[in-house]
């Protein structure tokens, strides 16, 4: 058995995100500890007894010809890379500390770039507070590049996806859809929102987008609640809808389907739905908030409420 | 300004890696935090004043082609991903807690090698009580195969480089040099050797050895002393023997430039060498230990007692 998969075996084309994951996990065995401290959610979580708080950590990176391309600016690619991080803490409600920044960079690779590249880090991440602490740099093939940052913080509750219950009311932030046109590289990670989030008792689970609403849903509810998505109050970004000219699919779709969108995804119980909505848009002003669905009794599927057809969970997939 | 280097700017192989770190650093401005808790030694180092302890942090990668080869087993490259980060842990004399798992792997990665990398990853890092909480999987260019892990531990005391002083005896355990004859890939990082060396306040500074003693030695003391190194007691391995037969270089080139000796290389105050020697033979009698230099006054250069001669930092680069 090679590196390289050969005609007798599988490559990872062959497999889905989630069983990649699922192998690497039962592989790791006794080293991998269960969800929530271990993986399943959008950071691990573990309790600081001494301080009475919760220590979150995530790692993520940003792909040269996956996240960005060729004619991108590094300041650009670095911020993208600190705020994809920031939004899985987001997530968590989380207060971003420390990060560790790594490197794998062809030699081809542009020296200035890479310097515009920590510039953009830099400014993202002294934005929030958070130290970059230490790294490393790799030679890898030409005309490749990576970065992973794998970051850390704090909170002072747990808020993790798989925690709602039937009946909940699904929120989300901002607009869906059409990423892919500006967004993907210019949005900041809704940090205050989470933390606000967190810090109320009636939001019963958070997750952010990434890969698109109708894949990121059935990771937030899990495998036992359906959702049921009122698809005629989903917000559409401008780009959807300029996407779904250009490519006549619905922009509908489009909200339901681009990955990138670093919104927040989040649940609360219904008797406190309105309270929790009211004073979000109290709060935060400037971000747009949508009651979009609800929880029901289920086995992981989404449905339309208009018409009770199921949505697929047609996002973005890594593999295959 | 592209991503790659043109005929008009200087690519990354223009720039040696310590240039390179320096812009990086630079670049990162008021997000990066002087060192010790920021970047340049082998861990970046925090006081928890709340658990009187010390967090510490670092992060390293495997990268296919350059690390391990396309024949490597997957269980080997897992095991020598862990053992890279558990070796700068044992530098700063912490114990390991959790770590995050990033991979970035083209679609043609064989799905049972990379299964094979998690079982070997996991066993090295069950066997010190590492946790590894959450990760990372993400499509990169077809053949190309990478891995980093973020590791996070603790420690009662801080033990890290640039903190010798004149007259100071250099140790350095294991023999050295030849590692690309097996040892790079089979290596037990001195997790508890450098555990036992933190404890030890005659102990003044530790790092371990991946770039080469003549490299990691001016890495160990810093810009502001010299060290001079008795070549005559320098330990060799059977592989660096082996290696300069067939390539007709000198033994003690290869000891002193070989790279992945995943060695630690230490100094103990004077008036307590000895007794640090006697109680470390004692305490790791499997372990060999040798007295090879001190520490003098100067600016970073390193010297052969013998002849007075420089010896060169030609160690392992990682670009250019």
């Amino acid at each position: 058995m090679g590196v390289i998969a050969s005609q007798n075996s599988r490559s990872l084309a062959a497999l889905s995100e989630t069983e990649i994951i699922q192998r690497v996990v039962a592989a790791l065995a006794d080293a991998c500890p269960p969800f929530p401290a271990g993986p399943g959610g959008d950071c691990a979580i573990f309790e600081n007894h001494a301080e009475q708080k919760y220590r979150v950590s995530s790692i993520d990176s940003v792909i040269l010809a996956r996240h960005f391309d060729l004619t991108c600016s590094g300041a650009n690619a670095g911020r993208k890379l600190v705020q994809r991080n920031l939004s899985d803490l987001a997530a968590a409600g989380a207060t971003p500390s420390d990060a560790l920044l790594s490197f794998i960079a062809g030699s081809d690779i542009d020296s200035d770039w890479l310097e515009d590249f920590a510039h953009g880090a830099g400014r993202a991440a002294a934005s929030v507070g958070l130290k970059i602490v230490g790294g490393d740099i790799a030679r890898g093939t030409p005309g490749t590049f990576s970065a992973t940052l794998a970051i850390q913080g704090h909170s002072s509750r747990v808020l993790t996806r798989h925690t709602c219950q039937v009946g909940d009311i699904i929120f989300v932030t901002g607009k869906l859809g059409g990423a892919i046109y500006g967004h993907h590289l210019n949005f900041i990670a809704r940090l205050k929102e989470g933390q606000w989030l967190c810090g109320q008792n009636a939001v019963t689970s958070c997750t952010d987008l990434s890969d698109g609403l109708a894949k990121d849903l059935p990771g937030l509810i899990g495998n036992r609640l359906n959702a049921r998505l009122d698809l005629s109050v989903l917000p559409i970004s401008e780009d959807a809808h300029a996407l779904a000219k250009a490519d006549g699919k619905p922009a509908v779709d489009h909200a339901l389907q681009d990955g990138e969108d670093y919104e927040l995804l989040f649940t609360a119980s219904p008797a406190q739905a309105d309270l929790i909505a009211a004073t979000f848009k109290k709060s935060f002003p400037q971000t747009p908030l949508s009651q979009i669905g609800k929880v029901e009794a289920g086995k992981g599927e989404v449905f339309s409420l208009s018409d009770n057809q199921p949505i697929a969970p047609g996002g973005f997939s890594h593999f295959g």
